[in-house]
This record gives C-alpha cells, structure tokens and sequence, in this order.
C-alpha cells in the first residue's frame, strides 16, 4: 500500500507502451481530492540535469511548493535531450493536469530509463489520462512496480509515525551514489507542515539514507526524492516528522541495495577512528567504490590487503600500524598484521547477505557509514547489453 | 632482450617456489660487471607503503642514487606485513648482495603479489644466489616473465635511442591508477647521467605514461618504476635521453593496458575544451573509472548517455550544450543532442580493441589524455577468487 496507506492518498500504474518488453511503465501518485498539498524535493547535483528534475524543481518554486500530483514514466529517462526534452517534460505536466482537474505547475513530474532518447510522446499521452483515470486508493503497489527499470522487486514502506502514516515508493537498482544517482522515491504523509519545513526534512533524511548509498559510484541525471504532505492527520512534533521520513527513506534506501543490479552482498561500511568526519567519509567512499573490494565481497573473500591498500590510497591520515579491519566481530586485521580468525566462522559470515564492514583509523574521532553492494557478474551482464 | 639489449646489463628469472603453480618467481636485473651505477626510482603514493618501496628509497638516498642490482619476486606482495616485512625486505637485498659481492645498499628491491603475508623467506633465500648465478647477458626475457602476477604476456621494450639503447620490463595488469599502482618496471640504459638529472627524468616520463594509467581506479601498495644508468654510451643531450625514457615507458603502459585483468578493450580518452587541464582531468579520470562507461565498452556500445552523464556529475565546469563525444571520428553526441552516426560504421569501429574516445567540453582551454580498459567477466573472475 505504502504511498496509498496514507490516508487521502491515491496512486496508479499502468502499461503505457514505452518498455519494449511491455512491463508497467508509468505512474501516478496524487491528493485523493485533486487539491495541492505542501510538497517538497531533493534532486540530483548532476550538471548534467535530465529534464523532468529541471521541470519539477522550476514547478516547485512557482507553486510556492504546493502539488496535486507527481507523474511518473520508466523506459525513457528523457535525460541529454535539450530543448525537447524540457518541453515534452512540461507536456506530460500540463497533459497530467488536464486529466487531474489541476493547475499544471501543481504536477510533478519523474522520469527513468536510458539517457539521450526523446521521449515517445504519442505514447505518453495516450497514457497520461489512462493513468490518471485508474487512480485509486489502493494503488501504491501498483504504481512502485511501474517506476521499475532494472530492479527485480519494487521497494516500498509504511512507517506509523503514531497519530500519523509516512508511506513511500522507490526505484533504483545502479547508479546509486552518496549523491544518489537514477534513484526516484515519492514518499506521502497525512502530517501538517508547512513547505519550508517539509524541504529541511526531507533534505536531512535524505543525507542519512540515499546519501550514504552507493552501488557503483556513477551519478545519475535524474535522481529525485519527493514527499507530499496533506495534513489530514493534523500537526505533528517536528521531531517525530523527522524520524519518521528518515525511517521511510533509509528503509527504501537498504531495499535499493538489497535489488541493486546484479549484487549479491549488502555491505554495511563503518568507518571510526579518523582523522574528521570528511576524511572518513571519503575513505569509506574510495573503498565502497573499489573495483578490487567489490570483487572480494562478491567471492565471500575478507581479505585485508585490498582494503588496508584502499585506505591507504584514500588521501587521508593514515598510520598502518593503527588500522583494525573487521567483518562482523571477527577482526582480520590488526596492529600491523594480518589477524587469524576461525576459518569456519569467518567463512560462514561472509556467506550471509548482509555483511557489517568496521574499520578502525585509530587516529581521532572521526566516523561515517555507507550502505554498498559487491560486484559480480550479474552487473556486468546487466551494464554491457546494448542500450 | 629489453633491459639486457643495453650493454653491460645482465638480467635473470627463475622458480624459486613462491608461487604455488610452480611458475617463475624470482628475477634480477644487474650490472655486467657488479660495479653500482647511476639510480633513479619513483614510487606509489599509497600510505600503506609496502616494505620493498620502504627499503628501495632508503637504499637510494644512503647510496646517494647508486645501484648495482634490482632483486624482485611475484606471487607475495611483502605488503602489510609491519616490522617482519621490512627486515625481510633488508634481507632480500643483504642476501643479493652477497651473491653479487656488493654492498646491501646497492641493491634495490620490489615485491608483487598477494598482500597481508609474510615472505616465505626461506625460500626467497635459497632463490636468490640460484638467480643471481642464473644472470647473463641475454636474460632480460627471463627476467620479464618472472616478474608477471595476472599478466598473460611479458613486456618488454627496447628503444634506440640514437647512440644510445634503453631498455624496460614490467608487469602490472590490475590496480593501475593515474598515481600507478601494482605495477612494477626496471628500465636500463647506456647513457651517462648523474642520479639527479635521471631522477628528474624518470618522474616526467612516468607523469605521461604510467600516471596516465588508470584499470580499476585503485592504487598499489607497491608500485616502483626504477632506472639503472651505467654511462658506457657516455654523455647524450638530456632530451633525447628524457624522449627515450617517455618512449619506453609509454611504450610498456600501453602493453600493460593491452594485457590489463580480463579487458577486452583498450581505451584512449582525450578530453579537450575544459575549464582547465586538472578540471580535464579530474573528469577524464572519473570518466574513465566509471564501472557502468566501463561495461558500456565491454559491450561495444557507444552509448553517449553515460559518458555525459559522467562528465556532469565530475564537478567541473560543464555545460549540456556544448558538449561534443566522439568515438574515433564517429561524433555520437553533439549540441545538446545524440547524433545518428552510420551504425554499421560506428558499429565496426567499436569491435576494435583499440577505442578513441575524445570528449570536447567547449569551455576552454583544458586538456588531459588517459588510457583505461573496460570491465569484463575476466575481471570478476580475476579478482573474486580467494586469495
């Protein structure tokens, strides 16, 4: 149910024809009675901006941060496409709020697929009033499987905030970075808050969740994170708001993870013991992002040397005779040597799922944690077919 | 020949059993006559500096830049290894010098291979007096392939410089980064030259070559380019020597793409029309280390989206407008739009193992060159086995 859990919340999915393949391809998500709700968004950093994320921030300033509904499309990401693309955007808005009974700045509008296609707009539009007529108020599902692209399994969450709902959809499988990267989320929630609040929300959680996620390393032009907020449920303390949302958006965040393209492993990177906290969130980038450790996660190897090397290279205060590396509790390595730990339980840890990751500096108080994946054949497969 | 085509050079490479497959382990590169000449050697930048790198710099400033010998082994990084491995990186070099009858400081040392184990020193100790009777004037083949880890094929070179000869070996397959990495090359040469003017010499070359390099964007624990000048071709003009030693060196950083872990594609990307030459290449660099660009190669695929995507997100000056990429002279994407170039043409262009890819930014003055490879299954494989 997730965004349509969310009491005066309604949501679609549908089959408009842009996937070749013929999968659920565009979405809805809207206030049930077509009025606008206070909204709020967090965007990709990428100078390579794809146009809906052009289109939904400029709609969000005109509005004074007010929507009735975001509109959705996978297939297409209607990204490197200029000037046409900046229109067809503000079409599949306008189209959206003809069908909706709407003013088009109050439309939001997402898109995710391949980079540098025009989108199909004869398709889009045949769509748009298809989508918009199957809205219902249970659609959530729905509409968090029409946003998929490469993912296996749509990501979904409902968090009760007690006295309020927080509900959310994601999609995202690769491209996830720190700085979140082909990743689209709309999260609903029946609290009272005013836009600007909303906005320093959002933008919080997001840096605890999708921000400290990263798959390959890569950016996407798309990313979007959007949370509409009708205030049926009344006024709500800022910080019970706040924890909820950053609930929301780290569960989907470790769905994400969990589905990301080809992976096998979720790895939990605990970073302490640094210099500051910049230095150990860089170092626990470079090595979330090593070609070399990935490969190492994706054979169940908890072989030191790669990732005692990565720190080293990572351009921060580093003493080797200081580092402590280990997966779970099990430490292998320490004090300037490589540790033993029982073979048999090393082993049947690195065959789970999910692996914690803990690297001590040694040197101050500096710390950070990142969610990553491993690198396996299946991402190669996934990444190398012709687009 | 290589590095034993120069006179009054001898190299060896035998099986000491390092390596469990039996395979050859252990080289020497020395002076004909055992006498120390003119040295040079450049390092990796990782903290977590290997033992060998520890030992080989301090040996060249006791020695004030003087080398009779380069004693190596594969199979064992000696990296990781804390106090234990610096005394048995010292005793590498006190055993070689005992069988060459030289001083322990002339003899300079470099290690490959796993990290985070100790030597197996009482092997290396029975290897090294076999190896060093093994040295003869024709050895420097022998020398190359006993120094390979994951490398298919030896490299070797051999530049004439008019007067002069310079001669190179070197292995590295993985872990080849801008700032080098598990890499290792011996270079030799009959020109005369104080330690100083060499040292100079050898950093530029490595600057355009090696640093240039970039597989997996991680970076060696033991990385060493060394240079050994034994002046019988006495004086020559200091830039025809630095163009010999850039040719060299370019010469076996283009071998050691060509051979890099599991690639099946070689690529040179010239990165033009930045805001300046580091914001060229800090774009070039993340360019080039992006798994999904990577994968997009390994597929033949010239996919624009990707590359652009990339340069977007690099932080550098950047407009979506005026970006320009090409393969070869195919141009894929062009004034803010994809370009239709003849498929069959762009097609066959990209079966090559050899891919240009120019990207033009269209903002300044800026330029940068860097060679990478794709990722492939070979990779995974490579580098998910256990250690």
């Amino acid at each position: 149910m997730s965004v349509t859990s969310v009491e005066g919340f309604v949501a679609a999915g549908i089959t408009a024809g842009i996937k070749p393949s013929g999968a659920p391809d565009m979405s809805v998500v809207a206030t049930a009675d077509g009025t606008p709700v206070a909204a709020a968004g967090v965007f990709t950093s990428n100078k390579m901006t794809a146009a809906p994320v052009v289109v939904t921030r400029s709609h969000l300033e005109r509005s004074g941060g007010l929507a009735v509904a975001v509109i959705l499309n996978s297939g297409n990401a209607n990204a490197a496409t200029g000037q046409q693309g900046l229109a067809d955007a503000e079409r599949m808005c306008e189209l959206s709020a003809e069908s909706l009974g709407c003013d088009s700045d109050h439309v939001l509008v997402c898109s995710t697929g391949l980079i540098g296609f025009e989108l199909p707009m004869d398709v889009i539009a045949a769509g748009i009033p298809r989508v918009v007529a199957a809205r219902r108020a249970a659609g959530g599902g729905e509409a968090a499987r029409a946003m998929m692209t490469t993912d296996t399994v749509p990501k979904e969450v409902t968090i009760d905030g007690g006295g309020f709902t927080v509900g959310g959809i994601a999609k995202g499988a690769a491209m996830l970075e720190p700085n979140m990267a082909t990743m689209l989320a709309v999260l609903t929630t029946d609290a009272a808050a005013e836009p600007a609040e909303l906005q320093g929300i959002l933008r919080a959680a997001v840096a605890t969740s999708f921000n400290r996620l990263t798959v390959d390393g890569a950016e996407s032009t798309n990313d979007t994170v959007l949370l509409l907020a009708n205030g049926l449920a009344g006024p709500v303390p800022d910080d019970a708001l706040a924890a909820a949302i950053a609930d929301a958006c780290g569960d989907l965040a470790l769905q994400m993870a969990d589905d990301a393209e080809g992976s096998t492993k979720t790895v939990l990177l605990r970073v302490t013991g640094a210099a500051s906290d910049a230095e150990a969130a860089k170092a626990a980038r470079d090595c979330a992002n090593c070609q070399l450790v990935k490969c190492s996660w994706f054979g169940e190897d908890p072989y030191w040397g790669r990732i005692a090397s990565e720190f080293g290279a990572a351009g921060v205060a580093f003493d080797p005779e200081r580092i402590t590396i280990a997966y779970g509790g099990h430490v292998v390595y320490a004090e300037g040597r490589p540790q033993q730990p029982d073979a048999g339980a090393i082993g049947a840890y690195m065959r789970q799922r999910r692996l914690h990751l803990n690297v001590d500096l040694g040197l101050g108080d500096g710390r950070a944690e990142i969610v990553t994946v491993d690198l396996s054949h299946g991402y190669i497969d996934e990444n190398s077919r012709t687009s």
